[in-house]
């Protein structure tokens, strides 16, 4: 039996689940006329975006695809990549499609209580989560299947591929749903007094909208691929250390035993409709503790050191770790949260400034989980180690993004049941599953973080091997040059999308507020607002501004390389991890935190909604969105398309320097 | 002649004049009983506030100096320690106290036009500039007259005595002011309509103190640390390199030929009351140009490859690009500064959004001139190219630092002229030295934050070669986890200055709040306030705030230095420098161009004060203050601390090792 062949099946496994999960999704009812109204809009208006965000990732991959032929393997490395692009596509396409099915259904079922809700969103997120990891593994396997032991750096042309798609979908995605959300909220919330999801604001199609394209596809695609490029890094520091096949099969069979361990956990995310958390969290516990069982198995097995399961448990560890973490600093009513919200009191400019003081805060446990990890992991198995350990956290992909891809799709279904006019009982009912929703899409952001970090670590030690470097000298200027290029990366490349955003929720609040003004009867509820032309301009604006972010995560490389040699470029990567890593968890919990403290105030607490001091909590909110939900988990993104990309070309590197 | 002298002759000079500008400043008259009692309030509330912090500082820097003693040459490092830390306190102190005094000078010579406010306030900056140029070359001098060639790394006991009292300064001085600052504006200009410096404003005394006790003293002793800690990271590269007397010679003669250029540069720092900048300009130009030919004389006269003043020559240079750089983002009037004033149309949270995005987007060009300052210092003369490159960049100091300080004189004259109830004429005559105060305040920065990278830049270098490290490979595990904890420095370090701010600004608006509330009369100006009371909040929160980022920045690198190596440790100063670097410029750049957007706007523009827009744009002003006058600053001082810290212990780290 070939190596490759395990994973192959688990693929397969995994892509079949993913159809049932799906249908087991469809086959509930679809509810009301008025209900299908309003998720049909937001069907057309996701499906409209992405058609749009696949025309010019298209062009940039046929482009990148031809480009590749001029290297040697050229053609290999072509299909390689194309392959790669097309796998993470179909899985954002994929999830995207289950979860503007599954919203209405979800808000369908509320009628029967919120346990059948509760898993109507379950199987639309599952269908998503074991669809990335199903193509990922059959790509994968695939390619192997025709490539030597000695091709395997070729795979990172897949990797690449997914990379670049990736990034397309979550600035795209990141852009798209934040300008809609900020755009309704100014106007809506704060001028318009209008309660979340009112059909009278002209944005909130296009807000429910960004949270497929958004949350769904982009989170999808990214986990997609993190999964990917942390098995091919494994691959490829096997390959470098001139190992034994046993060392290339066993990152392989830790993935085939997530499959196993994420399919078995689906059964314990059950819930009677109370402690809907503990149903979620119990799910993710049993996922950990049956892969760290079946993993404990493997390497007993095959025979290998049991440092190499110490290795892979420090990653499993490190995604509990971060979940925590996560949870703790941002989760509702904790300390840090409370802290935010009464920074309210003063004003809107103290909340943002306390918003960003707990962000910048909450980075600190994180940071140093991760750097135990990588400590554990190499000192139990060497550079391997850190490989394997990336591949152990990562083996959760498949829970992680079911319960991931649930929030999304809560939000949805919440908003149907507003907009459809479903009776109050069953909006109770749909309410705090939408608030659960809000809470996993925080928690799980955590991971997708580290488990770019830790995957990046490991494509760094790929990539050393990759250009020949034994060692890289910190001391020497270039290096040092190119960490500061490297450090400089992520606030240039998060800078561009905070801007659009801004840009484009501008230009959303003059829509909405030109339609309350033409639009007679449009507040008493008489005259339906335009909502496609809200839609228009939150798509239209994030394809605008697709193109320049992702150019400065290919190009920037490629010049560090090209001019300055493949020592700069190293360095480029050695600033940029950690630097990017670090300012993802600033934004994206700085984000969580804020938008957890308008809720706490929402909740009652401090004069509650409608007051001077919540008025204040709904501006550190607006800037906390573009913060958690484009630029943060962008640059997870950015960080593996830069790391892909200079071992793809690590030979041009080695051949050819200006400098 | 030893070959100290020189440079002990040019600090004395420096000192002389230092003293001869401060009793320029004297000799002009007070003003009205009025004005006289508003600046006594501001003198005595910035007196109370140094002594208070001084006894903290104290506490702090016996405790250390106790501690060296255990070291190898203790007692030496010990003195060398509390010569640096005494000579960076009396140059802030040095410097506020002319400052106090020069404020209401300022303001009453404006009585005879602006040309003579100007030269007033120019004087008062230029005493607190030589002052600090004079200390610190007397400081090093004398040490150096008394320790062998071969123990010049005592002096960077010297070095971390000016890095400690100039973290407290920047901090406490730093947290001071904007916790005053927003108190007063949240409440004084947002909630009651009053105007900038109104007496009615409990917080206001608070405000102008804070100009002097942050601006003033924080950036006097920001600076006389970076040119300290330069000229001795210099001296240590000269003798890593076992280099020849000369080198030592040269970073101290081109230090000798800045003092020249700087008093030099006073000449053409004059005007006619018009086109003040222009003065301004000049005066730097005039300086940078006849260091240069000065810099170029002594390389040839010394015998030099000219490749030593090419150095020398691109810090120069380094120095007028980041003027410019920093000009051409955040100025007023500035695309950048007008778009986010625009975005400010759609509500404080698109306002906030662009405003930051702008300060991500606006580190890249500061970030590439240091890159290319060190590419070229390096490839025109090796490692100690790095250094010089350096030293010839911060041989400016004075000339910055007399521009800097010209800021707080003029927001204070201002204040004193608004409260001390000059005519109107006056005020209107001071008012655009105020803002070109504001201006300076913020180009200087740039300054600031890019003479601390290179100088750490240098200081890496020195720290390498005092533990022996002939290369630094960051493919070391330990090194990378030192890279990691040293990116997540500069968040977790700001954090605490941000929260710091939030916390004591709130204080302060509820201070406001009940005195209004209390105290019949105060807004019809019938009743004073109880201006000492919030003058008392900000100290007491100020210098609560002290100690924990001191610690932070002191234990960190001695913790990783302990239990992970001397490698783990440079692996902390790779990450930490170039991060805290683009950090600092983002918070620093960020903040300037919010608060320029909000003066666009209240000059009229976009509905002008008072508007919807204005509204927004003071909550992105209020956000901003704690960025560009807190955090931003404070991390020039903690990436100081920390690298000096690791070179005077690098016998202790080479020596034991937990791991």
């Amino acid at each position: 039996m070939e190596f490759y062949f395990y994973s192959l099946i688990a693929g397969i496994v995994s892509l079949l689940f993913s159809f049932g999960f799906a249908y087991m999704v469809l086959r509930k009812p679809e509810g009301t006329k008025k209900m299908q109204d309003v998720s049909n809009a937001i069907r057309e208006g996701s499906k409209g975006y992405l058609s749009r965000q696949l025309k010019v990732i298209a062009v940039f991959a046929a482009v990148l695809a031809l480009l590749f032929l001029l290297l040697d393997n050229g053609w290999q490395i072509s299909i390689a990549f194309i392959v790669g692009a097309v796998a993470s596509y179909l899985t954002a396409y994929l999830g995207m499609n289950v979860a503007v099915r599954a919203n209405i259904r979800t808000a369908k079922s509320a009628e029967a209580g919120a346990s059948k809700a509760f898993s109507t969103a379950i199987y639309g997120g599952a269908a998503t989560g074991f669809a990335a990891v199903g193509l990922s593994l059959i790509g994968i396997s695939l390619l192997l299947s025709y490539l030597p032991v000695s091709g395997v750096i070729i795979l990172i042309g897949f990797g690449f591929g997914a990379s670049v798609v990736s990034l397309f979908a979550r600035v795209g995605g990141g852009i798209y749903t934040k300008a809609a959300d900020v755009g309704a909220d100014l106007v809506g919330k704060t001028e318009l007094n209008l309660p979340e999801d009112d059909p009278r604001n002209p944005a909130v199609v296009a807000d429910l909208v960004g949270d497929n394209v958004g949350d769904c596809a982009g989170m999808a695609a990214d986990v997609f691929e993190s999964y990917s490029v942390t098995i091919i890094a494994s691959l490829l520091i096997a390959a470098g250390l001139a190992a034994t096949l046993t060392a290339f099969k066993y990152p392989l069979y830790l993935a085939g035993a997530g499959v196993v361990s994420s399919l078995v956990s689906m059964l314990f995310m059950r819930t009677k409709g109370k402690n809907m958390v503990r149903a979620l969290y119990k799910g993710i516990g049993a996922a950990v503790a049956i892969a760290a069982a079946l993993d404990l198995a493997l390497t007993l097995y095959m025979g290998l050191p049991i440092g190499y399961f110490v290795a892979v448990l420090s990653g499993l560890a490190l995604a509990i770790a971060l979940f925590w973490i996560t949870d703790n600093f941002t989760g509702s009513g904790r300390k840090q949260v409370i802290k935010v919200a009464e920074a309210a009191r003063g004003g809107a400019g103290t909340n943002v400034i306390m918003g960003l003081s707990v962000g910048l805060k909450s980075t600190w446990p994180s940071v140093v989980a991760v750097v135990l990890a990588i400590f554990i992991s190499f000192a139990a198995a060497g550079l391997y180690g850190i490989g394997i350990a990336a591949v152990g956290m990562l083996s959760l992909a498949a829970t992680i993004l079911t319960i991931d891809s649930f929030g999304p799709i809560t939000d949805n279904a919440g908003g149907i049941a507003e907009m459809g006019g479903m009776p109050k009982k069953v909006r109770d009912t749909i309410e705090p599953l939408d608030a659960l929703g809000n809470t996993t899409k925080a928690t799980t952001k955590g991971f997708a973080i580290g488990g770019a970090a830790l995957s990046a670590t490991a494509l760094f030690v790929a990539f050393a091997q990759a250009v020949g470097l034994a060692t890289l000298d910190a001391l020497s200027p270039f290096v040092t040059i190119g960490i500061f290029i490297g450090a400089l990366l992520p606030f240039i490349f998060s800078s561009f999308l905070m801007e659009a955003v801004g840009h484009a929720a501008n230009l959303m609040v003059d829509e909405v507020r030109r339609q309350v003004k033409s639009i007679k009867g449009l507040l008493s509820g008489k005259a339906k607002p335009d909502y496609a032309r809200a839609v228009d301009i939150a798509t239209v604006n994030a394809i605008k501004a697709l193109v320049v972010p992702e150019l400065i995560a290919i190009l920037t490389p490629i010049a560090i390389g090209l001019v300055l040699g493949k020592a700069a470029l190293g360095g480029l990567l050695v600033g940029m991890i950690p630097t990017s890593f670090v300012m993802a968890l600033f934004m994206s919990n700085a984000g969580a935190t804020m938008d957890n403290a308008k809720k706490y105030i929402e909740s009652g607490k401090l004069g509650g909604k409608g007051s001077e001091t919540h008025k204040a909590a709904v501006v550190g909110d607006t800037l906390g969105d573009p913060l958690k939900d484009t630029a943060g988990p962008a640059l997870d993104s950015m960080i593996k398309v830069v790391s892909t990309i200079s071992i793809l070309l690590a030979p041009v590197f080695m051949a050819f320097v200006l400098l």
